[in-house]
């Protein structure tokens, strides 16, 4: 799943890891090799993984751990390394055991014992918190763009299609009738959120800098934890080594946050799904599929994948609370894992969010089969607002125009076509001005406060949204 | 699992229901009425269902919906309504769908059929979505207690036990030697960052006010949705009508929140049943149980539980993403299970926050059995410190440390019992000065940087999140 | 959520603990006493657990560990206790932890200290291990009724309307005719499927009993384990005490086939709601319920119900699972909670079972509206069927139809009302005979082999399953 | 994840799809390709996709609608595909959709148009559905000798460490002395139960062949079904077409299964951690990991990870019933993500199965260690059992015992050193012979009945699970 493939070499020598002294055998049972190696996942920390070595290497110096001839030395590989990976010409070992092995291995290779320092006072426990965090921070300023391409493409598509009126449904019953851009809207406002939840989760993890945590117990050099947070975009150090070394909350809480954006995507999917299959909307060229055995079938598949992933990544963030419940403190190894389920939880957001660009790019809206799909009962509200003009509280309006939907019922015909006289039986109030209720455009445009389905407040909730994607 | 229990009565009329008219069979079938009342559950929100009534009346006064009189007639009504939940006086019925239902019911026999305007312009769909969201409000600040209640509680703890030195364990194996304090710390930080979480979706969860939002299309009143969002607590209305009736992301956040909070008390009764089958730590009196079959045992069944609970609020938010996958726009009935997860997962959680106190606060921390636990092998790391400070870069002293283990291991004798001749075999930097590493204090006291578990650092942390528990 | 209601009298003493010797303290503290007591969840498990006593004391005599009269003594002071639950006197106090501590206690109010024989060599840990399954055996037979009076209730719904043709779906797209009754049957297979599941997992639970594993060592009476295993209706014994005290594996498997089964109501439910929809199907009289808002609403809340508890019961498999993973050999208390999980999912699935069974019973199928739906575009698979007996490979046939439906949408006409000559165009072995295929009966009825949608088809499948569940 | 890797080469010319024919556009979309595409997954079907068409050709001879001769080069074709693909010569292009139009598309290479008749009558609907049963099929063979291998070297080194007796815990309070052998075979029995539960899965799942059913509505040929099932080694035909399609029971199943199996292993895993960190066992070479700053550390991270694979796997079997949770009838492109979590389900349990093997095998117990572990209050339930054999009820002398234990504690000494004159105080009972209970031997041989603890026991158990193992 992950995005850039890696050609992993078996240099059969298993020279690399970074604790061999105390162990009498080098070799590593192949078993444990396979399950425990996270190369293959964690090298997607690569940039990350370098940008908080040169942090740090910076902060032994200011430390007087590394004289400033190191520092630059040890600099000078990093970023050859750095190139190495930008190029494509890093080559990964079986014996880089994780992508912080690799970088030390490599860079031990370039500059020699003098590597060696890189790592005083520092452990992967808390190097792999910090890349984590740092990566998680760079993809999700991606993923917010993305967020706001989408809600912008959909403020934009409820601009142009202001004018249609369609059913809006609840419990899936046709209940009142809305402006199609009003339901383009909920999903766009559902979205915003989760945008807004992302910039929270991003800041909460970025005040709280791992890095001087070591294994458990902290630093015991004279390291400025705050500087060297600082200079990797953190606002603040954590506050306390073994919790530092333990946490991952951040990724649960994006995981979740994944989840529930996937979840909103879904419940659009469902909406869309009903959509075409109403024959209300089509999708656009190219984003259909057809049947192997039915010539005539054009499927949107895409869009029932949208709904799927909302249950994969709920599993996904299953998987990750129950990976973190009941762990002792500090670090387990249960904890490497976490990156799998982050990368895989991000993974299929993006590409979600991408294909949903596309979907609603170039959906083809029906006007002509929305509007037919309106219903005269659709209006019994109104009917009973009617009422409630002339005088009658709503709960007693409301039972009235029940008994005049019952007798429509009964007589098989739409209930505006009940007669006057009829009406007047149920109640006297109803006279020969009920006839201006059945309107679906004038039921459309009472919804003028804030919020409603009426064009103003629609037009109003897309230069909010829109103000808000274009600024933040 | 309700807190209050609640005596329902079968008045067989079944007439309260707020919907009769059209339909000719009056009697709903019982399975589904067992199925779909909702009133067993959601009665809970009854404070907060006549609190809404209150505004929305004065709100209908403001649009012209309601004379003086009316209004005053109205909060009078929902006030003596109040009074008789508060004495446990008010009675229940069958017929009685859902606490909306109760309480409009109890409004016309007291008030006549002028109740029956209350609802004017107003759904079930948007009530419940702000009665939802103002009993969480509600919640939140009780749980927040809670919460700097059990932290505060902790700090003063590692105040009082500053001075204990326990063996700090990475992967269950013995690490590094740390503070009982700073491991008691590092769960308060957890749990202190859940408490900023709760402040957040609380804040989120308030600045949208559903009302007004009716069924799914907004209201035809001229209702001042601000007014009366700002009368209920809430810093702003919702933006759309359909996204309003539809969103439950507020249950779905806390739901998460709750798992994850739990999660982390779940850690922290893993760490304490472990130190109590080590004997670094016993629970208060009361605070064990005993064994039906060996009468020896005292165990700490409540930690157990704690733990058990990290599972069970999981499956709650597993729940509840998985309950709104999928799931069309606006109000569809599913949503009516957001409840009985919403306060299942509250209970759950205020109860073992509840518990934790009590633990926390009676816990005895056997400084003897954990000082009697700390081995030499843990100062490993310090002696690779000492090779460093004498030049050596930290991956070749790591190496050369590795290397005494391992001879220590093959002598089965302590590290530290090796003689200086092997040592200096092993590097001739070992010298008669490496005494001074066999002292888990001094270990200890190394970590001053801020976050570490030296006793300043230690300190300076207790400052800190009393500070933050005081005054948030 | 229990089935029946228990009055907890606070009895104050707090002296019915069958553990306290040990204990200088003799109050537990409450929020202990809160989280742990479990007796307002089991007291549902009285009949198995005084049924299991009484096969236990049998056993204990013959191990002499009873006289005669002891145990006679103890039976009749048994029998006595459940008729005190059948009639609903027994009284229960707070200071009963659990359904067994509060047996032995009233055991010990009717006959004396002799009850205080009937634990020997037993411990809670075996015996409600024991008792649960009893429970699970009892309550599956009852499930596995339903289960069969809901698909006996489909089957003969299949027969009445097996004259209905309506769309077939996939992707929810309008794919081919079926028959109405073919669609309702393939969700009564599904049942059917897990009425044999459920089967396996009650005779995979019956077939170990744990009684005489102890707290975890076993028993070292003269127990004759098989006898007792037999008189209490299993097939065989637990081969490993600490296997049998921590095993919930028959609870994780029941709460998994609650979801699964749940799962596939869900599946149904989100059909009957789309037909609902569409028109081809209405709710029986008292199945649906109305708005609160809008007066002409008829909504088939219980079905979305049916829908939502998917959700929550694959809620409570991740929690058993969750609470299972990581756990430490043997009993820990965390298993207490698998009797919240497995009773919640019990009766959701019951309740759940009973609402189909209703919704089932009064569905009213609109033949009319099913029929109204079907398309000629459905017919373009039997179109190149029709070109496969001409000789032409399916592929290239498929392809030649493709090329039609593609005409047909592009002169906005059905598919059926293309010229013979335009249809010769595209392949000249399209002919006058062509108008065969335009038979939406026709097409159904080519599906006569086993499984298919042809009358004679679906009639096989009625007889059989009706067999199955005939004589299962 | 997938154990093979692809290499797909982009052929820009998207020419291969099985469904072009309606659509003016040949280009799909990117994003929907990306999305959609499950090629890179399910190309791991190839053999079941094969060995499905090849039946599938015999059976479309036998109806008539291919010629032996056609049915002759069909066959000719699929098994140089199958030589392709099993010497590494397959080449997979980007435009092949999935495995079936890989296969499909290669075919029409090498033989022709001829190849678009083999999808007679057939969908990728129920293709799919027979090729992810058969590959099931296949795999849990390899699953089952997998198990099967963990539980005979189980029994071995059960029958090897016989004669260690360690302390047996409960609550993770030491509770009752047991044997090493009768620990490790209690993880043994539960993977014993897994293999019968995964035989009644495979059974269940081979029992219906899908084969036959179309995109949903059954096959109109004159197919032998059942012949076709049985080449396939399928032991009936499913019995309804629309279920057919929608039914994927047995990846929810398998998934669950694997999630409770690996739930299995994390409880071991819980249990070798604690050995581990208790010194009561220590993993083999090559199965423990370093730390990268702490030299001494020895950690057996692959045991955590087996840990937490219970926590991932959970998360996928929650995946599965929230991706069919609430779909609508027959197939939905949801449905096609059941492979990705079925293979990951799959390759995680396969791969801790390996691991567990391995630790297993070099598994060194610390007979010492575990000898020193024992205290004298673990014989408490002993003591009792003393004054029942003096004709004391178990209750009362529970409670006796629980006094001399308090006793003990407070004179902080060990209950075997409490003078008999004390003992006689607490019961006159109390005598001389009360020393023959201070044997750790003696009270572990007690446990003589079937499932015990005693020696005779556990060499009877090794026997059955032995056996079990070695004839199915």
């Amino acid at each position: 799943m992950a995005e850039e493939s890696t050609k992993v070499e078996d240099d059969k020598k298993n020279e690399n890891r970074l604790w061999g002294g105390r162990f009498s055998t080098s070799r590593i049972h192949q078993c444990l090799e396979k399950i425990n190696n996270s190369i293959e996942i964690d090298h997607r920390l690569h940039k990350q993984d370098i940008k908080g070595s040169l942090a740090y290497a910076s902060g032994l110096k200011d430390a007087g751990n590394l004289t400033d001839q190191e520092r630059n030395l040890i600099v000078a590989g990093l970023k050859k390394i750095e190139e190495e990976w930008a190029e494509d010409e890093f080559q990964l070992y079986q014996s880089d055991e994780d992508i912080h092995t690799a970088v030390e291995r490599r860079l031990k290779e370039l500059i020699g014992p003098l590597a060696g320092k890189l790592h005083t006072g520092r452990s992967r426990n808390d190097q792999v918190a910090t890349d984590t965090k740092l990566w998680l921070k760079d993809e999700s300023e991606e993923l917010t763009k993305l967020l706001s391409g989408v809600i912008m493409r959909m403020a934009k598509k409820a601009e142009e299609q202001i004018d249609v009126l369609m059913p809006g449904y609840t419990h899936l019953q046709k209940a009142q009738p809305v402006r199609w851009s009003h339901w383009l809207l909920s999903h766009a406002w559902a979205l915003n959120e989760d945008r807004q939840r992302l910039a929270q989760i991003v800041e909460r993890t970025m005040s709280r800098c791992p890095l001087g945590s070591g294994a458990l117990a902290g630093t015991p050099l004279a390291l400025d934890r705050s500087k060297v947070a600082q200079a990797l975009g953190f606002t603040g150090v954590s506050e306390n080594s073994m919790h530092a070394v333990a946490d991952r909350d951040f990724v649960a809480e994006f995981t979740f946050w994944s989840a529930l954006t996937s979840v909103h995507l879904s419940r659009m999917a469902e909406d869309l799904l009903l959509h075409c299959s109403l024959g209300f909307a089509k999708m656009g060229p190219g984003l259909s599929t057809g049947s192997s055995l039915m010539p005539h079938k054009s499927n949107p598949d895409g869009v029932e994948l949208l709904r799927a992933k909302g249950a994969t990544l709920t599993g996904l963030c299953t998987s990750m609370l129950a990976l973190l419940k009941g762990l002792p403190s500090t670090y387990n190894k249960d904890l490497q894992l976490d990156k799998s389920i982050l990368f895989q939880a991000h993974d299929d957001l993006k590409l979600s969010l991408e294909l949903t660009y596309a979907v609603i790019d170039t959906l083809q809206v029906d006007r002509i089969n929305c509007l037919a799909a309106l219903e005269p009962s659709m209006l019994a509200t109104d009917l009973a607002y009617y009422l409630v003009h002339k005088g009658i509280p709503f709960r007693e309006a409301h039972n009235l125009v029940g008994t005049v939907v019952r007798l429509a019922e009964q007589k098989k015909i739409e209930i505006k076509d009940i007669s006057i006289i009829e009406l007047k039986e149920i109640s006297p109030l109803f006279d020969e001005d009920v006839l201006q209720v059945w309107s679906y455009e004038s039921s459309v445009e009472q919804y003028k406060a804030f919020g409603g389905t009426s064009k103003s407040s629609v037009e109003e909730q897309i230069v909010k949204i829109k103000t808000q994607n274009h600024t933040e």
